[in-house]
């Protein structure tokens, strides 16, 4: 049994949710299952065990417990990036979207020095607008965005390329067709 | 230096927010410090170094971030307490009083099984409503809380001394008197 199959055993798919015709990948049990969830992380960012990482940025709310793992792993800090008005310091924020409509994100503008080295993680890439909007936003305050990993990639929609346009680095552990 | 001292200075306090006269204390700056952020991940389970943990669950969001990092830390799972309507799976749920009036918050009725060892992760701990919830919520699906953990204690709020009288072990690595 490879790793990438085991894995994957561990993400519960639930129909019809959050509504009719959509398969949802749910990564909780994943997350609960103790060497499930730390070869996930250590195998995200396998590829930057050997190269200093200065930031892990999160997306809210499930990037955060997987960033939080992951900074723990690679020893370096953890940046929140949330949705608009949860911080309390000065930010700056950006507009992405949603598959209905706009929303905003922002982080803390002192969160990351200009130059260093971050690490972008999320639970799973889709169409990638959130992502790309990360990516901006990490960019906008001079940050030197490593990669981006998430657990699960759903490539028919076009996420990770989006991202690889952009010049990231892109590692996801397994993917799932269709959306 | 005391390493309570050296960790407490990288917590950044943000006067009158949300609101005036209150002192938000941010530990996001204490996050993005690699060295703080994984002395803090070790010391908050270091009482527990040597006992086999079943799964550590986090409180959304902030507790997100540090249950990642905890449950990583001790080889654990992972297990999201969430607001309520947004875990996918069959869930138990709880009503638990905020500052102002109450808010519910629910767990996957599946997430862990009776007897179980859990550590609860949050923040912070003030008033103590949220993880009272969590305790209750964590109890009725069997599992033994074996302790809660929290950066910083906002003692005068009691929130620390009403999880102690429900017989669950408070770690807390930090206080800050007021609130």
């Amino acid at each position: 049994m490879t790793f990438e199959h085991d894995l994957k055993a561990t993400v519960r798919t639930i129909p019809d949710y959050p509504k009719p015709g959509i398969l949802f990948r749910d990564i909780t049990t994943l997350l609960g299952e103790p060497r499930a969830f730390r070869r996930a992380v250590d195998q995200l960012v396998d590829p930057w065990a050997g190269s200093k990482i200065d930031k892990v940025a999160g997306i809210e709310a499930r990037g955060f417990i997987l960033g939080g793992a992951v900074a723990h792993q690679v020893s370096a800090g953890f940046v929140p990036i949330r949705k608009k008005g949860k911080l309390p310091h000065t930010t700056v924020r950006i507009a992405y979207s949603l598959e209905y409509g706009i929303d905003e994100m922002e982080m803390h503008a002192d969160a990351i020095k200009p130059g260093e080295r971050v690490i972008l993680v999320d639970d799973l890439i889709a169409t990638g607008g959130t992502a790309e909007g990360a990516v901006k936003l990490l960019r906008q305050i001079g940050a030197d965005v490593v990669a981006a990993c998430f657990i699960i990639d759903l490539p028919d929609l076009g996420g990770a390329a989006k991202l690889r346009a952009m010049d990231v680095p892109v590692r996801t552990l397994m993917a799932f067709e269709g959306h």
